[in-house]
């Protein structure tokens, strides 16, 4: 990292796979986020937050591509010579910090949190290294009502959002199910994971890259090689076709579930909420290793167009399911546990296809002009009096002449902009210009008299009149 | 990373100087940064948030402790080799993204952001090496009306936050004034940095310190030697006096600043701010190396408790400047900027000692206790009847029995429990008892009657209306 004393400019770009994120995302996104918090803290979950960097043997190795070269993670040695990881996930954190504070936690104990998660994988459109997840955690309670609680918490979510019934489900399964089509499937234990990640690309890939992956390996479009499950020709078309939702061969009836299942289902009746919010699906399987008993799985049901340009289903928002061995890997001892994460990009993508996304939309500032830099007080007198009255205001900094400060205004969006030149200064008033009914106007402009009419957007006022009158000008732009 | 088939037990704990935050802290933090949002927006300010990690040469070395062995920054090589860093201020990577962005944006470019930032140093008490900052920048003027704005913005901000005008200041100064102090004292240009940071270190470590930094060196608690600047005694004890606020040896009068100064005390005077809220202090010095211009301090003037328990002024909680220099790394042609840097957790601590953090408290939740777990059911639709109607509600998910579900209510703090035993199911009634108002008298009891009056924070109201007692009981609480 040395630098020679013949300095080469280094040049401003972003990391492959990261992303700059501007205004309008950022209020969307917080905006969204204050939606989910409310509904997670009507369900008495409480925020928790633990940091970015943790030792990787506490966050172990679930990911679904820690077979790649990199292994998933971004990782650090410390001074110490330990290894440090960027968290992949906000759920194994959250064990660590359950394991280190179990005694002092009241049981159930349920938490909730934000935040950006890193992967070291291979970026695509749409695929970060950067992305932020929501979670919802249920830690020290075996019961099938903790898992129906968190669906029950995500449909509540979904529609607290705007997405409206019959836009969305949120499906469950269990992994008991999938051992049961494992076994009568015969696939051999050492590829069990290779076959749930597999299954769980369905949607993404479609069934001819699913049966690649299950089968020889697969070469995606970059040319990288996957090493496949290696598994024979029926087993891979019974797997495809469990996954695609038919009953596999022998079997008339429909998956029964398991007692959990059944339990999780009754609690939906009871509470309402039927099949078209939330309904058992046994082909719901996720890629992530820890998962032990059930798993969900929040889809958006709506159509959209992908980036070939077809008709698809807008897909996964989220997902998750119980990993009742997350914890004791630290403490010895079944601390049984559940969650549920939204994918927040994803989720947000969605509301903004569907026009859905609440921006407390911030008005522009008014922008103060600075036509005599002799006078610099007096400009910036004016812009502090309408901050204080709460109206969101610039001063013009650069040192540009009218017409870019103008042009600078307009960028900006500008509502309105005030102005005095040395003859307003003298009579101790001010111009204010609508610059939005100005352009509104210059739009219809037909003749020179409907021109004229036009500059009426400017307004004189005394410069003590200048906050009353910027105010009724905003209130007028309703 | 490797383990043995026989895999050991991973221990339970955070890396070194990191921290979990948990529900209080989450909140009023989350305020407090919807406070200071509130503000920056009414001066123009939009959001933008950049990723958390860069490549390395794009972040440049300008932290004070870049002369320590690790450098730092949390560095990881990527797969094509490039070093990439986290993020070690929220500076730095602005100025990549206008570099990157420049001929884009509208000028002056006004835009803040929060987020964490990291630092691989050495952990000390109350210090991490992950913290919050929250900052604002303007970018492409060099007008000191730029500089006077982000001043007068923090002041702003910090009586938005309800720190009380008289119990601020915001300082400013210029390194051309330290320019000309470094100059009279001939201090070598090769150690001008070491004598920078000594000299900002004189707040936090007392002059002692900062006279064997700036001499042969110093060794701190841990036994840690950090190399000196070299200096003579006349040149150090002149330093010293001069970060002192006293003038040098030889001048009768104070400085008397650059026509920058001027011109920010100018723009101070009109917009009506007195030295009492913004003021010119030749000894604000600030350790980063990339200041080209004016600098900036906020510091708390009211006293506190230090970790040896003596009475000190609460001091710093944000500061910056102007670098005119750092976007022109990567484009070559000057791009002026400057930028105020709040030190979000020094400020919630501050915030904390003076009783000002404003949480919008969350009540904690309603429990429903689960008497009999053959009719869960009923339970869930009682939680979810609350909830429906915005009641912060939890239905009991453990095993446990009545006397532990009143306890875990108890410790989650539940205004009130939700019960239903079997005579009650069969007369469609439910229980509903105070625990506070229970708590509250049970101190207060002592005789048998009022104990029996006790008993009345129980009350019994048909299935049917739950929710409107529940409703009606919380209300009367408030």
């Amino acid at each position: 990292m040395g630098r020679s004393p013949q300095q080469e400019r280094p040049k401003a770009r972003l990391p492959k796979g990261f992303r700059d994120v501007e205004a309008e995302e950022i209020q969307g996104v917080k905006e969204m986020l204050r939606v989910l918090e409310r509904v997670y803290e009507t369900y008495g979950f409480e925020p928790l937050e633990t940091p970015f960097l943790e030792y990787t043997d506490a966050l172990g190795k679930f990911l679904p591509d820690q077979d790649r070269p990199n292994e998933g993670v971004f990782s650090i040695k410390d001074e110490d010579n330990q290894w440090l990881s960027l968290r992949y996930d906000l759920t194994a954190p959250l064990a660590r910090y359950v394991a280190e504070h179990y005694e002092g936690l009241a049981k159930p104990f349920r938490s909730y949190r934000s935040g950006w998660v890193f992967r070291n994988e291979k970026p695509g459109p749409g695929r970060f290294r950067q992305f932020m997840q929501f979670d919802a955690d249920t830690v020290g309670t075996a019961s099938p009502a903790a898992d129906a609680e968190v669906c029950m918490m995500a449909a509540d979510a979904l529609e607290a959002l705007g997405i409206e019934r019959g836009s969305y489900v949120v499906k469950f399964n269990s992994r008991k199910i999938l051992d049961g089509v494992q076994e009568q499937l015969k696939i051999p234990l050492e590829v069990r994971t290779i076959w749930l990640r597999a299954l769980d690309k369905l949607d993404r890939l479609g069934p001819q890259a699913v049966k690649e992956l299950l089968g020889k390996g697969r070469k995606d479009e970059s040319g990288d090689f996957t090493k496949g499950a290696g598994l024979t020709d029926e087993q891979i078309s019974e797997s495809v076709s469990f996954a695609e939702g038919r009953t596999l061969k022998g079997h008339q009836i429909g998956f029964v579930g398991t007692p959990e299942i059944d339990e999780m289902r009754l609690l939906f009746d009871a509470a309402g909420y039927g099949e078209d919010r939330i309904r058992f699906d046994p082909s719901v399987v996720r890629g992530l290793d820890y998962y032990t008993g059930a798993v969900f799985e929040a889809e958006l049901t709506f159509e959209t167009m992908d980036e070939a340009g077809q008709q698809v289903r807008f897909g996964s928002v989220g997902g998750g399911g119980r990993y009742d061995d997350l914890v004791a890997r630290f403490r010895g001892e079944a601390v049984p546990a559940t969650g549920f994460s939204m994918g927040v990009s994803r989720l947000y993508a969605a509301l903004k296809h569907l026009g859905r996304t609440q921006t407390q939309k911030t008005l522009p500032p008014v922008v103060v002009l600075v036509l005599d830099r002799q006078h610099m007080g007096i400009y910036q007198k004016f812009t502090n009096e309408l901050r204080a009255a709460k109206i969101r205001a610039e001063m013009y900094l650069g040192t540009a002449g009218m017409k870019a400060q103008m042009k600078y205004a307009d960028r900006r969006g500008a509502p309105l902009v005030v102005i005095q030149g040395t003859d307003e200064r003298e009579r101790k008033v001010v111009q204010i210009k609508d610059l939005a009914a100005g352009a509104d106007m210059a739009r219809q402009i037909d003749s020179r008299e409907e021109w004229r009419a036009a500059r009426a957007a400017q307004i004189e006022v005394p410069e003590s009149e200048l906050v009353a009158a910027v105010k009724a000008a905003l209130e007028q732009r309703r």
